[in-house]
């Protein structure tokens, strides 16, 4: 007799975690799969308890969770999901992140402050995922704090075919709300063909001694329909404020973008008041009902994400999605 | 000239998490030190941010939290902090931990689950933490989920003490409510000066054929005073039902004694309108006024861990405090 | 030109230590293989030298060591066999270890002790083992030492099923040697259709002030078949002792059945002088001919095992061969 | 007999690559220390040997290396000289690395391409670092990549020191040669006192369909003295064809100021050209004679070096030195 | 519906540094691939850039780089290549090393050395590599210095078949031109046909009191056809000075055989004037024109190099290619 | 309040092993402490047992174990110890090696093999080892298994003084018993003054075809006084023989010396037959009366070992006992 030898299979399961279902479900129908039913709650206590009930043995295992509040319970929530995956055998595990959590601490700002966007990656990687999936980092460096692969797709890029196809014939600026966008703002000014560029200089105002800060636009936007563009719309305020400056320096228009909508509050009543024609987010996060207002679009990051799966599973190319583009 | 040199210096520094300051405080009074001051909070999306307003700078740092709800919540507070302090060029990290959370998660009961009892191991570890500090854990072999110094601290020695002062005269039994903590009974039963031990036997009742579980007492228990003992309450069902059971088998009085009173809802209700005479727990958990009931005694636990960080802090000995047992 | 390009091939092979080869040929002959021919000895000076004798690149290899005396001589040669899988290219490696070593020193009991069970965990994972597969380990947190997937099978099961078959009819109760086992009892009771348990109680005679230890039973027993049960027996000191005690206490007559027939001296003379019907132990450890005794019957493992490694190897669920329970 | 006991002591020792001798020497003679002398060459074929002629146990080690050209061969010294005092019992080891090699690969620009600041990390971690002290990096987030402790200084400070003191009267702007240093720019505006700020936008020009890019200013910088700022100095490329398009923008003068002199070839030629009249830089890197030209100065960072080392080794804080920021 | 499922590929992908594209391209044709186009460059300040061109996810990658000077450039070329295959998801990846570089500083000859050898193994772990081949390591310990599989290739077969072929009639006796290397003479000698075998003892010279190194023959060579064996030959000297003392002892012709190469300056020149018949070394490391001189014949390596990763590739035996020796 | 500070402690603690026990009292009392007391002893089914009996906690841990037979018992044994030292809350923790076990698979020298050398320094670092103090390794590139410290002490000075002090004014040659030990025997032969040196080449004797192997002996012996050099006897056939064909070769007289003695059966009996004068190696090994025979002579390597100590605890130089040399 000699050894038992045979051809291996592969086989994709998508895992839920409960923070944004709904965004998990349209994924499945994407991909022409069902979510891997499981037993997932929190006890009384609030400890959380989950368990697959089916075999994830030899599983390509991708596990969907999305980060708002209440953002750490979801982050205990996903790590608990992995290593239950890693103990039961799966084969690989990918991490499917579509806002990354807290990575704004990127850096230490201040010192003795946490990078807790590094942390977190470590906090990935401890539980047992292989890989992270996400989508328009804050910062791209985060991608080098995991130890292993991250396919980081391009969000923006569903944001700026949509301002092209409703605005594209008018005479648009691209507008940073602050200083530290102003690359993110010459991409989209690429993106949108071209587009001269402004952004939000926040400074002491000399003339009003006792007003802490003003905000100074930087670059011409008089009489433009100005795109202003972030990577999250948190609780609105910086973005509004940018809205109010660009106004007060006689810009035409002003219509907001950006891939992850927080909407922490009061973020939706600032934007609902702001002086923009619209807002426009992805579904990276989940928005309920009661955040959402007349002005605001959402667009869907499902097919995206959907397609970046089947390329990892299949061994294709993400890179091929974004031209090329990390 | 020669390389500069001198003598080291060590000096210890207490933290804490927001999830239980009143007990962080008391121990603090005990050490004789003050809460290293801290900016900590959480941003309106939930993400905690943490700095510390003095430097840590080669320092012996204790980091308490506990483990009530919302647990995820403080997990990743104290996860947060501890990288802080580890990227501060602290010395030496100890997490302080008096209730160890997803303690009851510590092994697979069925197939496809995770072990986060080890998670939370790892995560600490991950973080940065060089050792753990902690009270009556659920099962012993959680030591060994940490790759590293365990101290384990024995808080049912002060309940023991307590019930012993109080119920010392009269002719006690040790009940366990069910038949995993018989082991603890013992230990119970020696403490109070060998006394007989009993536990509650869930099974199915013969008699009823459409009741699906039926407490047995197991063990003499008619007339005695029993002391129902376990490692922690959550919601009381379990231990609740074995009062019942108890004093349906003819006990004469029952005083429940565990070391963390989770008192989860509806512990409160359930507990007071039990049949028993005393409840005593210790403040591993914080537990806010509504939870509190006549009937309930709330020892601390303070003194003790005060006294092991004093131990931990100039290489004493943990040990001799609990007379060599770990 | 373009990549060469191919679908691979997974093989199965199986290894064995020299510690029970007879189980080894057992298993190999319910998978239908060979174990892979190897040279294997120790020096004069003790040390073990192994070399396998057929390729083992890119196998998904199977070790199997039991860990009767000597048990440390064992422990190093599997981890010696791992390395030379490890370093020969195996692309998976599980160590089946039906007896798991120093699984009774799974916590610190006193101060200064070590976590033998945890550091066993951590040796084979540096010597490159991929995942464990065993049998009814001393305590289940064990599980949790090890970072990857444990396999953890149900020896009792088989035991369960023979004394069902053999003495279901009778009037049965199920005891626990001592109170850290009840839990255990427990779970028998339910196998064996919802029976009464007992347990035995070590404590002072207060009636015999200079003998140190008597064992109460604490349960009813009179006239009952007591299958008195354990995980494992090595001396047979404590379970010939809650023979006697049983007896003591009316039973009719007991029936022991323990995964682990460990089986040391002076346990046959034991076992085979106190007032039990008949011992009933698997295969997990060798039992050699001078250990056994008319009254032991001796289960095989072996078909279990074979189960359990084929559904490893095909990607299946070990945990469907137990109903789900991990 | 009992156990020797005694008190520990402190060393601290400064190492020296060969790439900035000049650097170490003043850092040393800030100390008060000399650097501990060593046998360190390279063999015919490259090899790199070191060999410290002074015991190293315990100490608290030092290592200084600049990343100049061939800075491969000064990243595999100094991982060579980390191993030994690694190896040799140095209790502690930092890194000294006032420039960051590779810092600007600190993301995936396009796929298939390294990270190779997190790689520079890791490497440095396992060769034994237990420290990093560095300055001004790239970006922020790489000190997040190291796994560990790392100071990181601000020698924009001492630059912007100097500007201050020589040019603090005059209608300043600083200005960001590109959209990705917006950020610093600020940073350089409040420290000169709430300056304007302006930057260089690259886009294609419409007007001129066969020149691929232009450089259009973007904020107003008319008549003012033109503060144009960088992190480091490569080819000069961008910085000068910046000072181009600020002068044709009608800027007053142009003064540049940057940490790393880099000055690979042809920067000084291009520098020496362009409409500037002030080029300042500090000395993280070395500037040999033939690279220096009459507008250029340098200020030396060894004062800030030498100042963190003091701080780091009596556990001080580093943070101290710039206000609380990291 | 279910979960995707398929059956996976595998590919080859041969990926190659700067240092020998020559080897590099012999080795693809044996193989029948192209090597993977890619953009490789170094960048004004000799930071090195890689970026492949086609996707590697899912690939068996193997990277071949050589290591002449400037080795420890092109150590950290390999280095970045791995870390860039690692993050784009490359399935395995192993680094061919025809010449392991650092391989004489395999332990510390003196206090407060580096053990580079070990610190190169780790440096490759670390950016990703899952396996190493390579030829001929100096001291075969080295294996042990990777923390996984290695495969070592015997280059001295080539040579060996070569002198046997060309002086087997002869009356050879194998020489080691220093004590370290008499083992690996006696290998030789074995493989020549059991041949005597002699080696040159280094040693103070009594008689000549104020030279300070005499090279004395130990073995009889007088009138025999000396080999001359080495695994390198870096600046001659050694090797040049054995054959002055072989012929001082009356050999009768010397010919010297290695497998590396390096032929620092000024090999070329000792070995052009040294009395040897021929030299043969493989083409491990490039050996550009102007270091080649009549006596010298240069062998392929690359057909051992293109068989091994054949085995490699599809889970052969490596070991076969030699008999089973590793 | 403030923190709480102070000045640390360090105090040395001896643990021992129960393989030497007379060495590790020999060390004791050099270094004037005594070594710690413990329980350890083996259960019945030989699964080892430690408790130290007095507090580890920030001690600079020390602990002795030699390796004879049953070596895999000594091995786990120390791995434990050091297990509880770790988890005991030790400092530091020095693994006291003097014979390194499994030196001699410090490499594959067939496919398939193990490099067990390595699995052991792993096995040791996993344990929580943090430095390792050992004699004479077989070769010293295991040094380079370890990551971390090792301290590597030159038994064979302690024999070459004896050798110098009884046979210096003797007509020495240094005889290698074979091809791999030339180099060691070069060593000797410097040591010595000078003298020198021959090996005994093992061969297929071409005279007598079926005689598998000859020994013939390479370098002139002739009427010397051999010493007859290694690292260690194991069974003593190698070195025996060799003694044989030396006195066939016309040697005078015959001395052995040798680190280790581990005196294998049957090598009393072979060196007490063998045609040698004396026969000197250290007390590395516990070297009982039964394997003591007239010519043997034991000297005490416990003076070096405690002088090492003494420098690694006090921050000295190791390297400096032996004038630099590794």
């Amino acid at each position: 007799m000699s050894p038992k030898s045979g051809t291996p299979k592969k086989n994709l399961m998508l895992f839920a975690g409960r923070s944004h279902v709904e965004l998990a479900e349209e994924v499945a129908k994407h991909l022409n799969v069902t979510i891997t039913p499981q037993t997932l709650h929190s006890f009384a206590n609030g400890e959380i308890y989950v368990r697959f009930q089916e075999s994830v043995r030899g599983t390509d295992a991708f596990v969907l969770q999305s980060f708002s509040p209440p953002i750490n319970e979801w982050i205990m929530e996903q790590l608990i999901m992995v290593d239950a995956l890693k103990r039961g055998s799966a084969k690989r595990i990918t991490a499917i992140v579509p806002f990354y959590p807290y990575s704004r601490q990127d850096k230490k700002h201040k010192g003795r402050e946490p990078i807790s966007a590094r942390l977190i990656a470590d906090l990935f990687k401890t539980a047992g995922a292989d890989r992270i999936l996400t989508v328009d980092l804050h910062t791209a460096q985060i991608q080098g704090f995991f130890d292993g692969p991250v396919d980081h797709l391009h969000g923006q890029n569903v944001l700026a075919k949509y301002i092209n196809d409703n605005y594209g014939d008018e005479d648009i600026a691209v507008v940073s709300p602050d200083s530290g966008r102003v690359r993110l703002a010459e991409k989209w000014a690429q993106q949108l063909g071209d587009r001269p560029i402004a952004f939000i200089h926040k400074t002491r105002d000399p003339d009003k001694p006792n007003q802490a800060v003003a905000n100074r636009v930087v670059g011409d936007v008089k009489g433009k329909l100005c795109v202003l563009i972030d990577d999250m719309i948190d609780t609105g305020g910086t973005i509004t404020k940018a809205a109010d400056a660009l106004k007060d320096a006689g810009a035409g228009d002003v219509v907001i973008a950006s891939t992850h909508g927080i909407l922490s509050d009061p973020a939706t009543e600032r934007l609902s008041k702001a002086p923009v024609r619209e807002v426009v987010v992805t579904n990276t996060l989940p928005i309920p009902e009661e955040k959402r207002f007349p002005k605001l679009t959402v667009l869907s990051i499902a097919p995206l994400l959907a397609r970046a799966i089947q390329e990892v599973f299949e061994d294709g190319s993400v890179t091929s999605l974004f031209d090329g583009s990390a």
